[in-house]
């Protein structure tokens, strides 16, 4: 299990009157990050629905914010990912100011079901995902 | 054609760190407002979906920021709707802060496209939805 | 300790590319029967951090999601809240499709901290609002 | 003047329940690139603030939806610049699917006001960024 880390920048979008980001924002950021982890694996979500007929879906998350990130901020957002059973995905993320181990600004477990594209039935991973698990 | 009003409370979610509503939620409000418009007449868009196998998508806009709106503000937006030829919808769309008759925060003009729900191809309105512009 | 709830559209805004409303857009709908339950009580967000010179600030939250909202569905979001010590307080919420009774789709709990607008330093909530908890 | 290009990737966030990107997201990806631009002119929107004490605010957009982004695409979005009178810049914008000369998928117009931070009043553009236009 190795840190995979994706970068992206605060926009004027993600921000609210307070100044800082939106809470409810952090949350796209760390689905990127999700997201880019998944293709730095060779899947894409519309190749994983197409082919595998799945998709994943968030089942529970917990969140804890630590310092506020701003206009401008570049973050670093980190995602391990750990299975058990092969139908879930516990990922461990963290959001940091600049560089990969810059200030901790938010770290949240979220877990993530495998579900069939109709009908949104637990399905297991596609093998071929699973096992970059092992 | 007569004026349809909607109102909406403004949220930290909606604003930037400008202080003000982010310029792109505007449309937001404005697609709010036709979706309640539609629903007046008796359509959710599920609805129009499943029964009529259409979608509405938007062909252009054209907006003028005139003040800003901020955290809190009730706004009242309008929408006034014309076709030409039944395939296409054209509405003329205002957002005011506090009631239907207050300050004018931005006018708009948007364009919307009856399309297929498969293969987004023009479509005519439904009949029965087509007959409310009469 | 009563229950508040407040009631909200679901819009195309909303959803995502999966045909239901992304995981991060409940905290949105989370956050308007905040500001709501807020707002019942007598308190702008303005008006918190214009007279009182403070701001509420998440400092934690756990979410389940159970179901999917869908466009269109009319959705109950509920608020209940504590505090502890006065500086902090502990809202536990649920989103549920219909009636306040009706389908579970997500419950949260969010700790929410009261700050002051220069320099995010913890406060106690303004007394007037902290005797709303007694 | 010359063309400038921004590169950003589609995410469940930008997308609705059509499949497609959300119409209003559009928006989001013509500012980041519009921040982009400024940022390799040497000014980030802080410093403009800051050292300035002006921001940017739109008066005015107009945009045709030519062909519809989807998950995972990889978007192009452009911007030239021009000034008139040196309060206001006029953006010339469009988003492409994949490289810079990739499908044309919207192309729009936002005039852009230089406003003073405190008050909104119109102001010119800091000398340095105004010599960019010449």
């Amino acid at each position: 299990m190795s840190e995979f880390v994706w970068q992206a920048r605060v926009y004027w979008e993600d921000t609210d009157a307070g100044g800082v980001v939106y809470y409810a924002n952090y949350l796209r950021f760390l689905e990127r990050a999700r997201s880019e982890w998944l293709r730095a694996k060779g899947w894409s979500q519309a190749q994983l629905q197409a082919e595998a007929g799945v998709v994943f879906t968030v089942v529970s998350l917990q969140a804890n914010y630590r310092r506020a990130a701003r206009l401008d901020d570049l973050l670093s957002i980190s995602c391990e990912a750990r299975t058990d059973g092969g139908a879930s995905v516990w990922f461990g993320q963290t959001v940091r100011r600049g560089a990969p181990d810059g200030e901790l600004l938010l770290d949240a477990e979220v877990r993530v079901a495998c579900v069939s594209v109709d009908g949104f039935k637990p399905r297991r991973l596609p093998p071929e995902l699973l096992k970059e698990f092992a």
